[in-house]
């Protein structure tokens, strides 16, 4: 496995962004945006941790890195908005529909059959989205 | 993809007795034996809902499904025991030891510093004693 | 005890619709609707684990499984929708309005005072609803 | 349905204390006694809302309220000596060992396998606890 | 440290009452009314137990008891109304909107990134909330 | 306020830890050295983005920074090893222990009392520990 994001001189901070703006495209940067006029400094740390750390190193691709995403965050069951971004940026990196609703019928195991349900339909919601943006 | 447990006449009870062995070897096993005397048909549902119906589905590979596992119970971190079986699990279908610490390590990410340390201690000491077994 | 749903010869699926339709009764047939385009094989594993299996479980009354559902819900307070939904059945199947509130209310002590008033808001909503459909 | 600790003339502290003796036995004295020297103020709050307060209250019976309790704290799964506690606490107001291995497997539908698990495991404790006082 | 609300023979119920209305200010007072018709009891329990008693006591300021609600809330991650109330709560006792948005900031750590962030956009609500009525 | 960690030409790894020496002790460094032989880059992340980033920020002070950890900790439950830690870290720098009794019993108010009583017991250990380390 290669590193994805090679770090040719780069700052943590511009290898985030790089990061970010492949895997959660438009959703990532509305975030971004929405923290500007109230803690742009968390802007910053989101691209250099998360993204310029974390999605950036060997060792885990970004397709098992989503997987990891959806399935935590459908199982804690506390951030549906960041469920949808990650919903979103699996089908960026490759998962398909159909492995996405695995993912989140398997979590009915693990977190229950509420959760699997409310992740179930946040992916409805993002598939439904996508489909009217290709209409 | 093929199905990884195709059922050729198989009960769900039978077919996931099957995957159960597979994927969480003896200590799977181990927490069956538990069961038997406080609530066997616990045991049963066990084989039949997680491992006859959800892990032998088409549509996502075991592989995927272990890193699904093993980063919801990591974020959710209040079942210990059970995620050290599934990081048991995941090196049984083919995960590296490598991979799996970066899948706790980006649970830092998504659920905090303290459940992806837990999760990683809880890899470490699984590790340990697959270790132990092969001297 | 006898058992609330005996099978006789019925599928674990025509078992769990029976028992699925009783307790939730439309809101449950909504959840299984809204799932056809996306995961109709869920809305299957919804009929035959959580209502072929368990609620058709003896040993337990329908009226104590949901004073334990709805108490669980609230506790962990991630799950609004279906809080709502047990709400709506414990009183199908005999909970009073009284007894449904004093439950929640409990809840303050286990999982907080956020807990229980987002539970009993919950219920407020459930009872007017139903107020509504019976004017 | 008669109030269970009716108060003629006691203080919510006198109630609470009454309240916690017949519902938690010893386990509710150690827990209390274990305050003493960090926040006995703590104890006297735990007399007084949990049980002089909400476990006084008529409107529904302690086997319900135990009922509510134990789907609670197996559903969030970080309160284990409390789980252990109030499945001590059903035993002593009336729940069967079948009753509360009915609730506990039910938490399987809504906080997932592990959690129903770890409630059966900590219940099969305490049943062994009790048959070692009985011996 | 002197005692917030020194009780000068006022009776727990008052005591409350006045340590709500100080704190959370006419949000307090509409979650009261909004329990009125459903949980009355509820009501004057929220009066007596987390105001009358706990933020009543001396040892810990007001400021630093926000701080904590804050924290905790913010990190549990499934009770936003109640969270709002408390970012609300926290400047009205003296915390500056620099302080709040560090420890939201902060729960990145324990929480996550979605919890801090979820976090951060109540804030923003807040903030502006209180920028309307001051307009 | 001044910057707790005056970043004088230091990296972050450096800044981060001299914040955790301070802050955290011994108990940061044994976790670190845990980490040495698993995940030696997270404990590099532990350094540079909890105590690098985010302790070291202006804005807020270590004492309330400790405050606001404690209460997330013991409110989530989950992570009683790293409670531990922050009760002591809260001592060293500067929280009396009365004032870390308060802040966990505020917790039963928001967490329930279960997550106040284990993070009272917590505290209790962690009080005995520096006790017997003083004698």
């Amino acid at each position: 496995m290669t590193q994805q994001f090679p770090n040719g001189g780069e700052s943590r901070l511009e290898r985030g962004q790089r990061a970010l703006a492949k895997i959660d495209g438009s959703a990532g940067h509305n975030v971004i945006a929405a923290l500007a006029d109230i803690a742009p400094d968390f802007a910053t740390y989101i691209f250099e941790f998360p993204f310029g750390d974390i999605y950036s190193r060997e060792g885990l691709g970004l397709r098992e890195r989503e997987i990891a995403t959806i399935a935590a965050l459908a199982a804690m069951g506390n951030a549906q908005p960041q469920l949808k971004v990650h919903i979103d940026a699996g089908l960026n990196v490759g998962l398909s529909r159909e492995e996405i609703v695995e993912i989140l019928m398997q979590m009915a195991v693990y977190a229950g059959f509420p959760a699997a349900l409310n992740g179930l339909f946040a992916a409805k919601e993002v598939f439904r989205q996508r489909d009217a943006l290709d209409a």
